[in-house]
């Protein structure tokens, strides 16, 4: 059995120009993976509305799940949601379920919900909100797209929103086996035992330590027996290096 | 006149599984962004033949520059070149002039050069080796794509030693204005600005600090008379907000 598929799009003039570094891509990557869900490909795509279009649209029929950051403020360039809505061909507008979130929430803080702030509120006609417990102005799905915020504590609390929805596969199991010799002289029997294992997937992340070389063996798998098989012949193989 | 374009590709199940956070994205960006180059696209994908293949052709045709990072050490699962040279219908083998660069190297330090390091001489038949200062392994060129590694200091060496051959657009130019109201309150003049500018870049990221919510406003261009007289009017547009 596979797991289910995942991919994002992150949105940002921000982080393709080096100004802000993205955080979002590996909090997402590391909730996906203790749920079993296997994220294939990023993207990260300029705030051009072509751009956003059809990376929405070639990523929502290749993956299970598609989830995307940033482009949902008040601001010229906050282009998602009605490049979501292109992408599938639907209508938008500002929503009245998600007006009224919003008019409650600057009622009770002070603030004016003006014609910026009601950006927030466009929403495609076919979506569900994503509730954002942080500042309220909510995400959306339509489809199998989860269009969320980039700014991170938003972001994070909206992933949160929307884990009990997702469907996980069978739960994944790493083991690391932490190997005291250069990346180079492991490699011969490794891959060996990678193909006598299709099932797992053995990756080696080279190390420096005190001017030593090291390797650390992550083998990857649903079959906890068969990773103990796989890291006992990688402890044997690195006890046998000439 | 408009600035060459430049697209990323990290290849790396290891940071779409969570377990590593990329580094060399954040990087590339920033120093191509020093050089006027613009980085419109970075795609990570795993360590999978044909999404490697497909993503080096496509980006190949649609930027000026591409960059790859990782999958180019001793391992099973490092098989960028092979993947780079079947993208170009080029012939791949371990090359005398990369072997002489590993075989040298590894009789200096002692270390064997065995099979499985030898596969960091594989070099298609038509590249360019990008030299590596760290540890001596090369990257390549073929065509506009820069073959790198994936370890972040080594990248970093190899984006060294690659800037003297790209050529860059005209000079970037970014100045920030930080304005202490709220994106949403900013959001409509501001607005209005970027209109009367299409040869500017007007990004806002919202901040919070002690409480009070503010916005960076970073306006971008080539002309620094243009972005003085922009952030001249956003600053006049704060000023005279209700």
């Amino acid at each position: 059995m596979t797991n289910p598929t995942a991919a994002m799009i992150v949105i940002g003039d921000e982080i393709l120009s080096g100004r802000t570094r993205d955080a979002n891509m590996h909090h997402l990557a590391g909730v996906l993976t203790e749920h079993a869900i296997d994220l294939k490909e990023v993207r990260v795509i300029s705030d051009d509305p072509a751009a956003i279009t059809s990376a929405v649209s070639a990523m929502s029929d290749a993956y299970t799940y598609v989830f995307t950051s940033g482009g949902i403020g008040p601001t010229h360039d906050d282009i998602t949601a009605d490049c979501v809505a292109a992408a599938f061909d639907d209508h938008i507008d500002v929503r009245p379920d998600a007006r009224k979130l919003l008019a409650d929430y600057y009622a009770e803080t002070g603030r004016e919900l003006n014609d910026a702030r009601l950006r927030m509120a466009r929403i495609p006609d076919s979506a569900t909100l994503i509730e954002n417990p942080v500042s309220i102005a909510p995400g959306f799905v339509v489809k199998n797209v989860h269009v969320m915020a980039g700014v991170p504590s938003v972001f994070k609390a909206m992933v949160q929103s929307v884990l009990p929805t997702l469907t996980g596969g069978a739960p994944l199991i790493s083991e690391t086996h932490r190997c005291m010799r250069g990346e180079g002289d492991i490699a011969a029997p490794l891959g060996q035992i990678a193909d006598e294992f299709p099932n797992l997937s053995i990756g080696s992340y080279p190390f420096q330590q005190d001017g030593v070389y090291g390797t650390n063996i992550v083998v990857r798998g649903t079959d906890p027996s068969e990773i103990k098989r796989a890291i006992e012949k990688i402890a044997y193989a690195e006890a046998n290096l000439g």
